[in-house]
C-alpha cells in the first residue's frame, strides 16, 4: 500500500493549487541528444511551472527507487510533497524518440510500475485548495480527486485519445465537473465527432466547462468560450531541445498565474494563457523540467513582455 | 507572340500596385467537393485581394481559350488588365486533390501551355507604380519585372522550393532587390540550410530584404526584421472549403493595404499583415478567388476588428 511522504516542508496554510498527474523517469532521444533517467511525467512539468506563481501541492506516486535527488528538485522550487505517495516497487518509466521535426515522437517503452496501482489520496491540508489541475490520468482517478476536493473554485483538466476511446462515460462525467478542458485538435475531433474545431469546442462547452483550450503545440493555443475566442500564439523559440512536457507546462503555468491573481476573470484567464505560452517556450529549451526549475518569476515576466510586444500592432 | 490586352478599362493614373504571377484554370478536388475549370493561379488570388484596398494592375499571360467571363471577374473587382497578355494557345492549367486534412495536396496534372513561354511586359502605365508583388514565377522573370520598374518603393516577392533548388543565382539576385520576402518554413530551411527558422530569417535579411515573412499556413505567419518579431495569427475559419491560393491572397492583401496607406511604416506593415491574415481566411471559405471577389472592404474591416479582439488580452 502506498504511503504519504510527509518528510518534506509543508506550507502552513495548504497549497493554492493541487495538481495530480504522472510522475516518471524518462529516457528521451532527440535528433541531437539523448538523456537517460531524467525527471518526467505530466505532473513534474505542471507543478514546476505553477510553482513560479503560487503554492503547489503535488499528488502522485513514485516507487522506492525515486531518489532524494529527484525529490530535492521539487522542493527546491517550492513544490509541496505531502501528497506524493511512495509505493513499493519501481517508478513509472517512459522512453521515446523524437523525429527530426521535433514534433512527432515514437514511444520506445512504457513501464507503468507503481503508477499502475495509483489511487490519488489528498492530504487533509490539500482538500480546501481553490485550484485543481487534473493532469492526464484516467478519468476515474480524476473524479476521485474531485470527490476529495472541498470547494474547488476553478478546475482545469487534461485528457488524451486513450481515455476518449476507452472511458467515455467517466470522462464525460469528469468534463461536466470542470471549468476548463484543455485538448488538442485530434482529441476534440475524436471526442465530438466534429471536423470543425470551433463547432467541436462549442459541443464541449455544452458538456459543462466554461472554457475550452485547443492546444496546437508549437503553434500556440486557442481559448473558446460560448461567446468569445482568444488566440494564444506560441512564443517563438530559437532552438527546441526537447518538446516533452510542453502541454503540461502550459496547463501548470496557466493555473499558477490564475491562482496568484486570486480572482477568476476573463482578463486573468487570458493573461494566464499568455504566461502559459511563455512557460512552455522555456520548457522546450531543455530536457526535463530542468529549465523551468531554474527560472525566476522575472525571467517569465520579461519574456511575457516580449511576447506582448510581438503581438502589438500599434 | 503574346499581345497586350488593351480592350478593358484603364485607370487614368496607372495602378498603385503591379502584380505578376501565374494565371490559370484549375480543377480542384477536396474531400467534399470537386470544381472544374475555376479561375486560379497565384495572380488571380493576389490581385483580387489587393483590389480590395488599392488600384491593381495585373501582369500575366492567358491563352485564347480564356473567356470573357473570366476576364469579367477581374474587371468587376477593379483589376486593370492592360498588362494581361493573350497568347496563341491554351491557358495554364492545374489540377490537384486535397487530402482529408485540407492541407496536404497532390498535383494531378500541370499544363504550362502559354505560361511556359511567358515573358512579363509592363505597359508604360505600370512602370512608375510604387508597389510590386513578384508572385511565385521563376526568379529570371521576377528580375525582368524589376528591370522594367521605374522607381519601386516597396517590392514583395514570393518563391518556392523549385527555384531554390534550380535557380539559386538569379534567386539570390532577386532577393537582394526586394523589400520583403515571403516564404514557408521548409523553403527557409532549404534556402539557408538553417534548421532554426529565426536564424534562417536573419540570414535572408543579410541577403538584402528588410522584412522576412515566414508563412505557416493555417497557423498564421511571422514577420522578422533585424530587430523585431511580429506574430500574425491566422483568423480561425469555421469551415475550410478550398485552401488553394491562401498564401497568394495573404501577399496580395498585405501589399494592397500597404499601398492604400501611402507610407511604409512599421505600423502599416503590421496592419497590412493582419489584413492579410483576414483576407486569407475569406479565401479558403470557397473555391477559386470567388469569395474574395464578392467581398466589400467593410466585410474585411469587420473581420479585422474581430481578429484584433481575439488577440486583445485586456
Amino acid at each position: 500500500m502506498a504511503e504519504a511522504d510527509s518528510t518534506l516542508t509543508k506550507t502552513q496554510a495548504g497549497p493554492d493549487i493541487v495538481m495530480v498527474g504522472s510522475i516518471g523517469i524518462d529516457t528521451i532521444q532527440t535528433p541531437n541528444e539523448r538523456r537517460e533517467n531524467v525527471l518526467g511525467g505530466s505532473n513534474s512539468y505542471a507543478c514546476a511551472a505553477a510553482a513560479l506563481f503560487a503554492r503547489v501541492g503535488m499528488v502522485g506516486v513514485v516507487g522506492n527507487d525515486f531518489t532524494d535527488e529527484y525529490r530535492a528538485l521539487y522542493t527546491k522550487c517550492g513544490i509541496d510533497l505531502t501528497g506524493l505517495q511512495t509505493a513499493e516497487g519501481k517508478t513509472f518509466r517512459w522512453s521515446g524518440v523524437y523525429e527530426d521535426d521535433m514534433i512527432n515522437r515514437r514511444t520506445l517503452s512504457t513501464e507503468l510500475n507503481v503508477f499502475g496501482g495509483f489511487a490519488p489520496q489528498l492530504p487533509e491540508l490539500y482538500r480546501p485548495a481553490p485550484y485543481f489541475l487534473l493532469g492526464n490520468i484516467s478519468p476515474e482517478l480524476q473524479l476521485m480527486v474531485l470527490d476529495q476536493a472541498k470547494r474547488p473554485r476553478f478546475v482545469v483538466a487534461d485528457t488524451m485519445d486513450l481515455w476518449i476511446s476507452t472511458a467515455i462515460e467517466p470522462l464525460t462525467q469528469m468534463i461536466s465537473r470542470v471549468n476548463m478542458l484543455m485538448l488538442n485538435d485530434s482529441e476534440i475531433r475524436l471526442l465530438t465527432g466534429e471536423q470543425n474545431l470551433l463547432a467541436g469546442a462549442q459541443q464541449i462547452l455544452n458538456m459543462g466547462p466554461q472554457y475550452v483550450v485547443i492546444k496546437k503545440g508549437e503553434h500556440g493555443a486557442m481559448l473558446v468560450t460560448r461567446s468569445k475566442i482568444f488566440l494564444v500564439p506560441a512564443f517563438p523559440v530559437a532552438q527546441v531541445k526537447d518538446p516533452t512536457g510542453a502541454g503540461d507546462t502550459f496547463a501548470g503555468a496557466f493555473l499558477g498565474l490564475l491562482a496568484s491573481r486570486r480572482m477568476v476573470s476573463e482578463r486573468n484567464v487570458k493573461e494566464g494563457l499568455l504566461y502559459a505560452s511563455v512557460a512552455a517556450s522555456f520548457a522546450v529549451e531543455d530536457f526535463s523540467p530542468g529549465r523551468l526549475m531554474e527560472l525566476t518569476r522575472d525571467d517569465v515576466d520579461s519574456r511575457l513582455l516580449q511576447l506582448k510586444k510581438m503581438l502589438s500592432w500599434d
